[in-house]
């Protein structure tokens, strides 16, 4: 807090030379967030940046925030603020806004910009094409060190990337990369052709965000290409916006397995969170319906023997837990690549395996208690058989119910939630009652 | 499958000197999953590579990997295969076996190596210092671009990020940071002194590895130094680290809410399972015993009026249902760092609306609900209001209990989801049933 309000008088109070040095050292992030501490008119501050500067700011902005802060500057300006931004986060700021709006942007664009950003706004945004920029230091293969560095001295390309050369044959197709820390230490005369590193591993444009952001995992790379079907070098995506990936990616989610919309945020309004969370609650009262009209099935019964009301929560809500423990497991392995088609015939084994341990430790736990309190070795067996089957339902719906939704092609942490925790408590209840019905007479 | 076979193939068959001239363009991760891929000896593959590659994939391999990989080798080549490792996988390794082990491993090195290793074992492996790495390139401010450049291709230092370089002082204290490529760009002649970055934001010893994951997602940098309290550098955190941290932070949020050890992968053992989640079961078979007594204190007014059983489930898997969002949204934003104490009481006031707004909506649907069912109005007033009092439990229960974990230093990821639903579920009922027992005269 006391930063942002320095930060904030040294920008005002300063003649336009000395901001200049300032902020040749100050991360745009640190004046992005003095900027948003600031209580007067933002224009007061942002008038003293030059519009290099400002595109920084904006390039670091949220989403949603960058078209706000890039319309208070005139038409003109803002011409020259967006030369100067990142494709990947034009792209995104274009995306974030309205067809009008974002034409009346691209037409204040250069021809060869615009084409870019057509091009680049045609991805999906959740897809490596949506996630690239497309500033990279290119070369060519005969090309000496000595070349390379007058090269990069004389035109210091703007690249997203400034740790890899790409080295592109004339059909820009990709053919090696080299790591800047090579040209240092490589001799003078040596050619590109014989320092580069030529098994690449390139990033299909079309891959998934979430597949990408594996790959960025398991190989700990800064930087990555993106080539088209034909190996033609299209972009690059950097280790930064993969991990703005995977922290959206985490965030879904979670959200989804607990039923929130993923734009929901901890701050936000009450009319947003009731927008996100009330018509996953209506789906649930749907499935809670289904539950009830299980136990109004079985309403007789439980009028003989009102001890069945006390525990039938007992199994419903454990096999709720059991199930959520494997969904939740069978969710973050499709998330982080672990379960794939040769594992999961093991996988499947295993959790029937654990659904009938835990049935036989949780059953016999409730099957004692049960026969205690009722004084009934009847009632004690109804309950642990009901448990003991339930406990094996909630491990297999945890299971298949993911597996099943994602050939469907829907999203397993969307939906399996409700289906899961729907078969765990209507079987629940079919089980505990329905076997109470059957030996009624042993139990009254 | 197909490129494991092949690259097996070519390394059992190819001369040493091929060999070495493929791996220069092979990543050790492709290597190390085509040794896991072999069914034959493993020694079969690792003898034909050189130490230092070796070391390499011990590196990429995962912690309780690495020292079962090391320990095929014979003592002698154990010392030259650790010497070339990376300092932070190398803690990693020693931190995941015994104590004994560890000692004959650390008496096996160099002085130096094993006074820094005992140093990197002291930090929490949850910490700055825990996930650091003690190799950088340090220079000195008085130095040239033309000086640097000797250095760098004379030494050729082995360093975790060859991207920056770090100028030091004598006390070794950070001064400024010098980014490679503008060793490059800088004429040759120009001083470290004048070209450095001197606003440094550098990452304390001891901070947790969360808020590490949320500085560098903040700033997007590649790597960060790592400062005593002093000032003194001790290593780099690279983005590569952050990522798996980032990873590890999120599969424990998601698996403590679901009540599973952070261990537990999707593809174990039944047994690791089992020893993973029955504990976790059994808490909860405590808690729903709870509510099982609490539905007991009621059972003659179940007794007479059955349709309760019919319609107490609704109350509490609805009260559960809304808890898990707002508990979700917690921890989440205790994750990212959303929730702070400035916004903490505007989120409360949001909670509570919402809580309220959903009470509403889902009351009147069961008021509706239940008294058409029952042809009772009294009857759907019971449970309109048990519902709308449980969500707002809901909420709360789901705001207050992860802050207050928080506060007692206890992970709320870890026990707040118990906590909420043991509130949901025996408010719940009590609320419900214990209407219903007032208002008894009216539903008979």
């Amino acid at each position: 807090m006391k930063r942002d309000e320095e930060l904030i008088r040294l920008i005002l109070d300063s003649p336009i030379e000395e901001i200049l040095i300032l902020l040749d050292d100050l991360h745009p992030v640190d004046v992005l967030e003095a900027l948003q501490a600031y209580e007067g008119n933002p224009m007061d501050l942002l008038e003293k940046l030059p519009d290099e500067y400002i595109a920084m700011l904006i390039d670091e902005a949220e989403d949603d925030e960058k078209y706000d802060i890039l319309t208070l500057f005139p038409q003109s300006q803002q011409k020259n603020i967006i030369e100067e931004m990142s494709s990947d986060e034009l792209a995104d700021l274009l995306g974030s806004i309205d067809t009008e709006d974002q034409d009346t942007l691209l037409e204040s664009m250069d021809k060869e910009d615009r084409e870019e950003m057509k091009e680049l706004l045609s991805y999906s945004p959740e897809t490596a094409g949506g996630i690239m920029a497309t500033e990279f230091i290119s070369v060519k293969e005969s090309m000496t060190i000595d070349d390379t560095l007058q090269f990069l001295r004389s035109t210091s390309p703007d690249a997203e990337t400034p740790y890899y050369l790409y080295v592109l044959n004339d059909q820009n197709v990709l053919r090696g990369i080299v790591p800047i820390r090579d040209i240092i230490t490589s001799p003078p005369d040596a050619l590109l052709r014989d320092i580069m590193s030529e098994n690449i591993t390139a990033i299909p444009v079309e891959m998934d965000q979430e597949e990408v952001s594996n790959i960025f995992q398991k190989y700990g790379y800064m930087a990555m290409p993106v080539v088209d079907p034909e190996g033609v070098m299209l972009g690059v995506i950097t280790v930064d916006d993969v991990m703005e990936v995977l922290t959206e990616e985490h965030t879904e989610d979670m959200y989804r397995l607990a039923g929130l919309d993923e734009e929901e945020v901890v701050d936000g309004t009450v009319r947003a969170s009731v927008q996100s969370r009330l018509p996953w609650l209506l789906v649930n009262l749907l499935t809670a319906i289904l539950a009830s009209a299980m136990v109004s099935l079985f309403d007789d019964t439980i009028g003989k023997v009102v001890a069945l009301a006390v525990f039938m929560p007992m199994v419903t809500g454990m096999g709720g837990n059991a199930g959520t423990q494997t969904l939740t497991l069978m969710i973050r392995g499709l998330a982080i690549g672990q379960l794939t088609p040769e594992n999961a015939r093991q996988i499947l084994r295993k959790e029937f395996g654990v659904g009938v341990i835990h049935g036989l430790v949780l059953g016999l736990i409730v099957f004692v208690m049960g026969s205690l309190w009722e004084h009934s070795l009847t009632f004690g067996m109804v309950i642990g058989i009901a448990m003991f089957l339930n406990m094996i339902v909630a491990t297999m719906a945890g299971y298949l119910i993911p597996l099943l939704l994602r050939k469907l092609g829907v999203d397993p942490a969307l939906a399996s939630g409700v289906f899961v925790t729907t078969m765990t408590d209507t079987l629940g209840f079919f089980f505990f009652l329905g076997l109470a019905t059957l030996l009624i007479e042993y139990l009254i």
